[in-house]
């Protein structure tokens, strides 16, 4: 950590209002030095981020970049449609795409993810190998254009390797499966190694969920230090299929093989036991929740009102919309709809207390998930920072942060800074035409 | 209806997609004469709203304007919080503002919804008289204001004059109600005959709720002839209410005095029972639903799978949020969330239907309720234009109906037109300031 006394900084942002606790506060500055934040002070110098909310950037913890491709083309059907027919148009793009196409549909996502104000990604990758399940020359190729994807537009990457085998208890990988699998959980650990060392990006595992992989399979992945991430309990058949195989439920699987700790993230969770929720808070685990795209594909709800004292953070999952504040919102708005009442995640008399709690969720809470230095306004964390403006109509009256967080819009994130390097400037970033032109080219040719 | 081969177009828009059956289709004019859509046609001419999606307008069915006032101030609580605490909040306001406080943030309201795209307000209109219950020197003192308000930004208006007299069974107004109340159906019926003698908008009738007014009075309101709206099944409380006094539950109510029919709107229906649902399908009576205030005051979830027939509109209500995309996704995201599956509201080898099926709700599904010859794109009626920002990268690829409905902001809201003058110029109105400045005066001074 830089000595802030001693080293000029390379970035000096006064605006108008900076998030600090429960509230905006004017009259502050924060110094960044060689990428990170080297003080939050207060500063009687004129602003210079005028009219702007200047607060962490949000943390995506659970992206599957690629299936941004099937944006637009998935809200139709003939016939029943859910979760699983979603997925078979899904795995139609998944089989085609070669590498080139990887990298053109993960940098798209990850630019509308930056203009929607998140600094960070964590990316589920589970597209591994060539379409017949060999792997690539180069083992790691389609992680390489991933993170390839994420640096030509400037997002922090944590790609968790995702360990994926079969389609289901004493199934085989369907053909269009084929490319996500590896039977050699000690070949998905190395890769995670070789990922790690690497450098410039960061690196995590993911067990896909019980269906995809078998209990010693999950057994194997137990020694794993770091962010473990899987699907849990998002789809009633994944917990009828797993009860029937194991005798319990996903979280007690993941459990029972070692993986449930303080660094295991259970993505979705709408549909757990009363004993998976107190087993998830005993052995201080964590949820992602993806509220858009768990309505979108028919997952259900969260039920936060059970999960106070759990770590929580967000994820835009199947991208049928990048939007950190739908996410953050949906979290309270679902849990009143459910229960009849308001204000279920905080009690406070500070207007601002139940907005903060929830950006929270959007920033510091999807940092905690991926185990990265970011998502909080402290000395020493990445400068990751996003400017807001405060101008729209939506936040002319009232306190700010309930007014972002419930009536604003994600257009109104401006600037964009990842570890102290602008990204987006008023809403613009260098790289947009060329991304969005070469993404239409990938999506006409498949 | 002009005849458009003899006179000349007053305005000529050539977007790049029109919004014509369940797509949208290019190379495609419209002519505006005397305020109406005198042609839709087939160009060749080059386009002048280049990158732009024009459709009709949205319709906002359901608007409390003055609520707009307490945004923000109630997104936090100490003890438990619930509509009926939340309504105590929403009184402190209605109980303070005089009647340029009434316009001030009428105009706020409205222009905000100019921005999200609406051009058409259903005001459901309750403040009448002064705090202690006695009407102003004109007794329509307060619905001019409001009229005023739809003025100055130049929002289409449908006046609904709400009839109130009490706090529910057997119990007389509370203080903070009095300025709500009349306790002669005939006033009521007469002011608005007065209103729409007017002229320059449009006026109807409310009958707030079966708590508000007496068996009696709701069958004296049931001459009427035009639109009437009542909040019908928005909390268990008052169906439970209902029951006690009545025997019946509100919708049965509503018909047992005569009020049932195509132009009775049941705004929230949030708690119907399954006679309820049948008896409003019975009597083609319409629901006015306005999910994220349902949400926000822990309503509940409409139960549109059962209503798959009823003529189906949206409100923002409370205005929590001005946003008709968040209104028209959630009927169909709840549905799936709720029943666990997905594209509930329509089944379609087109992939814009469901889309297109939404984005009529928010169109032509408020005109109906309203009485109004608005939210379509047809010769003869009313020219309220919307031209969208397809550039946004959240529609980057894929068709565009669900991009817009599913993924996209109402700020890529570009270019307003009401009855064919324009209203707002890419996303700028031109009193945008002073409204602003002036409500917040108001509110600085209640």
């Amino acid at each position: 950590m830089p000595d802030h006394h001693s080293s000029s900084p390379d970035l000096l942002l006064r605006p108008s209002w900076l998030w600090v606790d429960d509230a905006p506060r004017s009259g502050m500055e924060i110094a960044v030095h060689e990428g990170r934040i080297a003080d939050v002070r207060e500063s009687d110098l004129p602003v210079n981020l005028p009219g702007r909310l200047l607060m962490p950037g949000f943390v995506n913890a659970h992206s599957h970049a690629f299936q941004r491709g099937i944006r637009g083309w998935v809200q139709c059907a003939s016939g029943d449609d859910n979760f699983w027919s979603w997925r078979e148009r899904m795995y139609q793009l998944a089989s085609t795409l070669n590498p080139d196409g990887v990298q053109a549909l993960s940098a798209l996502a990850y630019l509308e993810m930056i203009q929607a104000g998140f600094t960070t990604v964590g990316e589920f990758h589970y597209l591994h190998h060539q379409p017949d399940g060999t792997p690539y020359a180069d083992r790691l190729e389609l992680a390489h254009r991933v993170v390839a994807g994420s640096d030509e537009v400037g997002i922090r990457m944590m790609l968790l390797r995702v360990a994926y085998s079969r389609a289901g208890a004493g199934q085989p990988a369907l053909p269009e499966q084929r490319r996500f699998c590896d039977a050699d959980m000690d070949g998905v650990l190395a890769d995670v190694e070789a990922l790690r060392a690497l450098g410039g990006f960061s690196a995590g595992l993911a067990a896909h969920s019980v269906r995809a992989l078998t209990e010693g399979q999950l057994r194997a992945l137990s020694s794993f230090e770091g962010p473990v991430h899987a699907h849990v309990d998002e789809q009633p058949a994944e917990v009828a299929q797993c009860l029937a195989e194991h005798g319990c439920r996903p979280l007690e699987l993941f459990d029972r093989v070692g993986l449930l700790g303080p660094s295991f993230c259970a993505v979705h969770f709408t549909h757990p036991s009363p004993n998976e929720v107190a087993l998830l808070i005993e052995r201080q685990a964590q949820v992602v929740a993806c509220p858009t795209t768990e309505m979108d594909l028919g997952d259900g709800f969260l039920p936060v009102e059970s999960l106070q004292s759990v770590p929580l953070s967000i994820g835009t999952d199947s991208h049928v919309r990048i939007d950190p504040l739908a996410e953050i919102r949906a979290l309270e708005w679902h849990a009143r709809a459910r229960l009849g009442k308001r204000c279920v995640m905080v009690q406070s008399e500070n207007p601002g207390a139940l907005s903060s709690r929830l950006l929270s969720i959007g920033t510091e809470g999807g940092a905690r998930a991926l185990g990265m230095n970011t998502g909080r306004l402290e000395i020493g964390c990445e400068a990751d920072l996003i400017a807001v403006d405060m101008g729209h109509l939506a936040c002319a009256t009232g306190p700010l942060l309930p007014n972002w967080v419930f009536s604003g819009h994600p257009t109104q994130v401006r600037d964009v800074w990842v570890g102290g390097k602008q990204v987006l400037w008023d809403g613009h970033h260098p790289e947009e035409t060329r991304i969005r032109e070469r993404a239409l080219a990938v999506l006409k040719s498949v």
